[in-house]
């Protein structure tokens, strides 16, 4: 059982090598591998209205988080054939979206950023 | 600067409160907005050959770290709202899936797993 | 101005060969494609309620359309690439939904058919 | 069955009425269900090579003739829902393309069109 996520990308990558299957995880296949998961996640919610999205039952949310584990998988070994650091590249965009979207100027508006430019 | 997955997923939580956005946070939403980001990871490599994806240049490989560092916000968000410990859930699906793909039947092979059952 | 779906194929398919184009255009390059421009349909949409998404004002149902279009584009130069004529794919798999979602079990219902098996 | 596009279209539309499911058919919900089909076509893609996607055997040519068919469905249901008339806004934005990528500067290139500006 991987603790922390330095643990799981490590248990990722051997699950990788243990099959042979770094051959096949070219980043171009991966971030395919990636999206098709993502739309797994999507398929949950997509007749759901936001409410009922909000409030899943035990069963939904268990399949949910194996969807997500699924994509969080795939992004990791992306990051990791890339020689991305997810951790660091994550900050630094979070320090790009506090620019883009200053708090005093959109607080609780859904608007694009675009529109405060 | 969060070192961590728990320091980025409490960086990324505050990041919403600030703004008071977690009212457009619902799943559903978030899941739309997860698979939109995954998508500009997927346009980067849409006509690369796998080779041309697995030797990124520097700044092609700036702008997937990007793109992925959008997609796992959103990953985050959602494991958030619905209550999921990600790195549990991770681990378990890793689980599942070492059943699911024994070494030694799939070693070297990319045939779906629904092949050896 | 091509008036109907073949005029509008033989268009597309004038568009890449005048381009070269065909090189790029395997079906697994051509699906990345159209899930990016599939992505870019779900942006406009992921903030909005569902009300919101029936009441679009003129710049946006524009807008849409071109990334419907696009979305179009590339799921018809699949279809050409790999040999499958598509409005006749099409009755069929309405076939197969009529099948499996008879009006007497499913109407009013947003369930998943497998809820009827 | 329908002949073409516009048989087609009045086919889906009916199958919809029939089930009483236009109540669920917003097109933020259409988004997320197309993007979803899109993504079962991306998958049967995503550990091939592309010469191997451009060599499917019988069987995987029907299954991705049917995941085209259930993305083109969704799509015909959003443009429908939308106002959207599909063969003029596909004309259209081939007309914007074509001045985007012009042929004398992209023959043979698959460089985003932003190289060209």
């Amino acid at each position: 059982m991987a603790d922390s996520l330095d643990a799981l990308i490590a248990r990722v990558n051997a699950f990788v090598t243990e099959r042979d299957w770094a051959q096949f995880h070219s980043p171009k296949n991966l971030a395919m591998a990636m999206i098709v998961e993502a739309g797994e996640v999507v398929e949950h919610f997509q007749w759901m209205t936001e409410d009922e999205s909000r409030n899943l039952d035990t069963e939904t949310r268990e399949q949910v988080g194996q969807e997500l584990s699924d994509t969080l998988v795939y992004l990791l070994r992306i990051a990791e054939v890339c020689g991305i650091d997810l951790i660091e590249a994550a900050n630094k965009k979070i320090d790009l979206n506090a620019q883009k979207y200053p708090v005093d100027k959109c607080k609780g508006s859904n608007a694009k950023y675009s529109a405060y430019e």
